[in-house]
Order: structure tokens, then C-alpha cells, then sequence
């Protein structure tokens, strides 16, 4: 445990006058109770879904940051539509960060919760933006012996995500995966995990340097969304691996919509099987992330079986139930280091997280880049 | 049976040129095989579901009748864009009308067959703009005594539909529904079986005689999408009711997406049940409708728990399995002068359904408004 009994944790608040702001404050460390650990968080990546809470609908553009060490504080402007989207949250500080990993200082009597005493384990539990956080030692994921905190890290979220794309195939009776943006840190693994498993993967990107990336790694079906061609080369690996699921990464714009016109066009090109209705097999996009915030226009040329609609893994887990969360999360304790090896292109601080032109970097959200949060920084 | 040995049809065929044409084709009365009854159609309804199939894409507006009774054709010209929507049924003559009822004048050998002769039957099996129709006699539903053709001519597509709302509604986990033209027969029926069976239905519609319509039959929840506190009235409807599911038979614009938007405005009025990722229960809008053929717009400020999709009666059905259907089924015919009861504002011949005048009046699909085919005229 720290020397002194307090310690730095990020919140974001959304004020009444449309300011968002968001700043460190310092709180008491608390004594775990009998079934709780106190974990000393090492290393939190800042994932877009965190970046969901921490500025919301608000312009970071515009954003400005001001003090210093433990006292900056980031602040951006919000529109009058930003403000109706977040109503619900004015006022209320807001604890941030999914997921990170750090080792058990304190623990309280339980015998799960002794268990684990110095243990390097991964946590997902929210607030995790904080130098410590005392959680549930079932929350506990103990990390393999050797591997550190920036090793687990990035335990859940991605690997997760991942791995319950593949289990929402198999619970919704589909055969083949579709992911978009698929070059991400997520994408990435999504190959690997594909590859392991035999399951056929087809990966659109939106550069010829990510798609050349995802070749590289021996991704099989690789589309540029970017070509000419675009809606001929997917319906043509569409037909070739029966995918009728997409999980996609941007949410907003045409993609959703030309992908169920091209899952259509390949369910048509099987002989006799034309309805007026549509084909009768269910074509499903689930929207999983945000990156493109613009309005989802579909264009409906594509039957009546067919559904689009948001995608969230604590929804998911919670639906599959703790049998399937269980075995998710030990086959990404014994991977760590190879299917879900995940890399970060800066290690910040936690003030260095509230620093304007440092966010404006990260919140960019580059295909590839990565930053990670080193609280004891 | 009928004098002669062949009958007439009605067909849709696209030619690869751009031009839709509906006509009459004469077709051989066939004979029964062993489960087989052969009816003669006497009433058969033109919905929005058939129309679907016999004008497609093509421009209604634009087209035009030839020849006269049996000769009569009717011919749209079809756009570019209509044309790639519709690329799979071109040169294949499509043949018409989803439901209808008759009397089986034939009759197979087997003891379900023969045990229909002389009865008066409500048929859902495609190809019944017909002046008879060779179907299964399982397919067929035997009215009650005393009803007529006219009577069980619409038992399948708006009373299974009404019906098979209620039990998605039950089968998905939902207690309350939204119903959006709300005062079509479609509607008024829905608003019956929902008064019958204790289900909490909120109805939308576009003009205040519609909702006049439905206050008047007792119908507790009410909203008119044209007033200027449309957004606030349904949130206050669907706090009122818990309704997470909706049915839009609109399909484009903004309206599913601004009862997503209301929905989660309505779980955020529960105290402490915000969260960044919205509202945990699913919220679902089904588009069993096109009379809107504009893409859908999905503004998606209503967290990730939320699915929009098609909904097709005969998939549903086949995803119900036969036991609910026949349940169904037997309280359609039980009750098909009360809560299933048609009303038609035109009766009108094979040959009249072709007329180019008559084709744009019933193409308007006004509330209200509906054509009957009575193809022994």
C-alpha cells in the first residue's frame, strides 16, 4: 500500500452550463472487507469504449487543459445536442477505465481473497483510472507467473470482445464472421483467434497498408472498403464463406447497410432461391462501436430477414452466463503473451491523460495506436 | 369445378428491358392429388404484403392499361436504381396474392381431403389472384358454419400478423407494445386482441381522426406523430406501459429510431438506473412495412441495448413451430366476425385489378381503404 492514505482517481463530470471536465481527485484507500483485495493498478489502456464516458458527446476539439501534476484538469465545450444525449449524467462525477492490471497489496480474510495476496492479476470493474482499486476477488483474473501488469493489462475488453464475437456466432446459428475496421488491435486478435479455431473471417479495412497487414498475418479475406469494387469483392467472399453476421466497429453511415445488401446479393446467387421477400436466412449486423457518430442509414434492399442493432460485451456475458465467461476469460490467461498479445504505443500518466494536445492524440483513435496509463507513474 | 378446363391467373413479370407487367395468364384446372383440394377462390384481399410482389420497385404512378377482361395488362416502367433491387426476379413470372377464400369444388383421396368437400376454406398459400387455387388440405382453414368466403377472405395476413405481435412480445421477453399506423385494419384488430387480452398497447398515428378512431374504441394510448410534442407524449405513453418493443409499418425515415430514442428517455427517468452505456433492457423496433420506401435513419443516442429489424409473418411462423400456429389459427376462425372481421371499401374483378385507375387508387394505400378481388366476377 502507498506510504500516505490517499490516492489520485479520474472522474468526468458533465456540468448543467455545458462544460465537460475532467480531473483527478484524491480519495481515501480503503480497507478491503472480508471477500475484497486491494489491487495497486500498474497499467490501464485507454480503449474507446473508455473514451465513451470520458467525453461523451462533447467537442475535444475545442477542449483546453489547465494546472499541473495532480491538479490539471481537461475541459471541453458540449452542444446543445450533446447536452439532450446526456441528460441522464449531469451532474455526477463520473469514475472511468474498464480494465487494467496491478498486484494485490491488501486483501481481506476470505480464503480467495488471502489467495492472492501479491498476485499480479487483471481487473474489469470500472474506475480503474486510479492508483489503487479495491474489487471483488472473484473480479480477480490472476495472471500466469512472469507476466506483468502491462502484460494483462488489456485482459477483457478486447480479448473478450473477441472471443464473444466468435460465441455469438455459434449461439445465433451462424457460420462465418464479417468485422469491420479490422485492422484494429481487436481486429488483430479477431484473425489469430479465427485462425486457431477454424472459423472463416472476412476482414474489411479501410487502407491498402491495413489490409497488407492482415495478408501478412495470413488473413484469408481481406476487403478495402476504399475500392472500386468494394461490394463486388465482399459479395464475393460473402458467397465463398456463408458469413451471414457482421460485427462492426464504426456504427454510423452506409457500411451496416451495404454490408446486409451484400449478404443479400450472395444469398441470391444461390439457384431457385429468389423470393420477393427476400432470402430467408437471418443476416444480422451488430454495431459494436462508434467510431463514425453519424446517423446509421439503412437502405432496406434486402429482404425482411434481417436485423442491425447495438452490441455490448457486459450485455453479452451477462446473456451467456458464467459458465461462458469463465472459460472466455481462463483461455485469455493462457494465451496472454500470444493470441492476446496487446501493444501500446505510449505509456502516459494519469495527468499526462488529461493533457489537451496528448488527449486530441489518443482520442484520434489511429488504427494501430494505443496508449496505456501507468498510474504509479 | 368450372365448365371449361382452364382457368386465369394473375402474373408479375420484370423484363430485362425496364418494364413490369401484370396480366392474366390461362392455366389448366388441375386435379387433386391424394391430400389435395382444389378451391374455387371467391374472395381474396389486395394488401400491402401483395402489392409488394406485383409492383416491386417500378413506377406505379407512370403506368398503364392495355386490352380489356381477360386481355387487360397493366405496364410500369422501372428505374435504374429499381431495376439492380430487383435483378433477381427479372424474366420469371411471378405469381400473385398471398391469402384468399373459396369453396373446394375437388378433392384428393385422402380422408383430410375428402372431408373438406363442399366446404367453404381460407387458403394461405400464394398464386390466389386466381379463379381456383390446388393446394394442400392441411393448408386450408375450414370456416365455421355460416361464414362466408367474403368473411375468411382476410384471415391470415392481418389477424396472424396482429396475433404473432402478441407472441413476439411474449416469446422475447417484452410485456408492453408500440404499434405505428396504428389505425390501419391491421390496427384496429391489434387493438381489439390487445383489449381482449390485457396487453398494454400504445398506437401511433399521423392524423387526429385516425386517433379519433381508435379513442373511440377504447384504446387507452394514443399518439399522433404530427403533433408538436410528439417526442414528449410517447416517452410519458412508454413510461406509462413499459414498452420495449415496437412494430413500425412505416419502415423509412426517423420514426424507429425516435422510439428507440423515446424508449431510452423513458428508462432514464428511473432513479439511479443511468449509465454511460445506456439502459440494460433491450429495446426492439420490428419494420414489417414499407409504406415508407426512404432509407431508415438511425440516430442511435440510445445506448447499445437496442436492435431495429425486419419482421416477415411466415418467418416468424416457422420460427413459432406448428403448435402455434394452429393455436392461433383456431382463434381466427373462432372469432372472425368479432375481433378479425374485414372491411373492404371496393369489390372488384381479376380484369378490374389490372385497370391503371383502379391500380393507383388501391396502390395509395389509404387508411381505411381496402380492395377486395372476387375473381369468379
Amino acid at each position: 500500500m502507498s506510504s500516505d492514505n490517499t490516492f489520485l482517481q479520474m472522474f468526468s463530470t458533465l456540468s448543467e452550463s455545458g462544460e465537460l471536465r475532467l480531473e483527478l481527485m484524491e480519495k481515501p484507500v480503503p480497507v478491503p472487507e472480508d471477500n475484497q483485495v486491494l489491487v495497486r493498478i500498474e497499467a490501464t489502456p485507454i480503449n474507446p469504449s473508455d473514451q465513451g464516458v470520458m467525453f461523451g458527446w462533447s467537442d475535444v476539439g475545442a477542449g483546453r487543459s489547465s494546472g499541473d501534476g495532480a491538479d490539471r484538469t481537461f475541459t471541453a465545450p458540449v452542444s446543445e445536442q450533446g447536452m439532450r444525449a446526456m441528460k441522464a449524467r449531469v451532474g455526477q462525477p463520473l469514475a472511468v477505465g474498464n480494465e487494467g492490471a496491478g498486484t494485490v497489496v491488501a486483501t481481506g480474510n476470505s480464503e480467495l481473497a488471502r489467495s492472492l495476496a501479491g498476485k499480479v492479476v487483471a481487473v474489469m470493474g470500472g474506475s480503474m483510472y486510479a492508483q489503487y482499486r479495491c474489487v471483488d476477488a472473484s473480479a480477480c483474473l490472476p495472471l500466469l507467473d512472469g507476466h506483468t501488469a502491462r502484460d494483462g493489462a488489456s485482459c477483457f475488453v478486447n480479448p473478450l470482445t473477441a472471443l464473444s464475437m466468435i460465441e455469438t456466432m455459434n449461439m445465433e446459428g451462424h457460420t462465418a464472421l464479417i468485422h469491420t475496421a479490422a485492422a484494429s488491435n481487436l481486429g488483430q486478435m479477431l484473425v489469430r483467434i479465427c485462425q486457431a479455431d477454424g472459423v472463416q473471417l472476412v476482414n474489411i479495412v479501410r487502407k491498402q497498408e491495413q489490409a497488407d497487414l492482415l495478408l501478412k498475418m495470413g488473413a484469408k479475406y481481406v476487403i478495402n472498403s476504399g475500392s472500386e469494387n468494394f461490394m463486388a469483392e465482399l459479395t464475393d467472399a460473402i458467397e465463398a464463406t456463408g458469413a451471414t453476421l457482421a460485427f462492426d466497429a464504426t456504427g454510423g453511415g452506409m457500411l451496416a447497410s451495404n454490408i446486409l445488401t451484400c449478404m443479400e446479393a450472395a444469398a441470391a446467387r444461390i439457384p431457385g432461391a429468389y423470393s420477393i421477400y427476400g432470402s430467408v436466412k437471418h443476416k444480422q449486423v451488430y454495431l459494436y462501436g462508434n467510431l463514425d457518430t453519424s446517423a446509421t442509414v439503412l437502405q432496406r434492399a434486402y429482404g425482411m430477414a434481417w436485423g442491425v442493432g447495438g452490441w455490448l460485451l457486459p450485455n453479452f456475458l451477462a446473456k451467456a452466463g458464467p459458465e461462458v465467461s469463465a472459460r472466455l476469460r481462463a483461455r485469455v490467461a493462457n494465451e496472454l503473451k500470444t493470441t492476446f498479445a496487446s501493444h501500446y504505443t505510449n505509456e502516459i500518466s494519469l495527468s499526462e491523460a488529461l493533457d489537451a494536445d496528448t488527449v486530441r492524440q489518443y482520442y484520434a483513435k489511429h488504427t494501430g495506436e494505443k496508449y496505456l496509463i501507468c498510474p504509479q507513474k
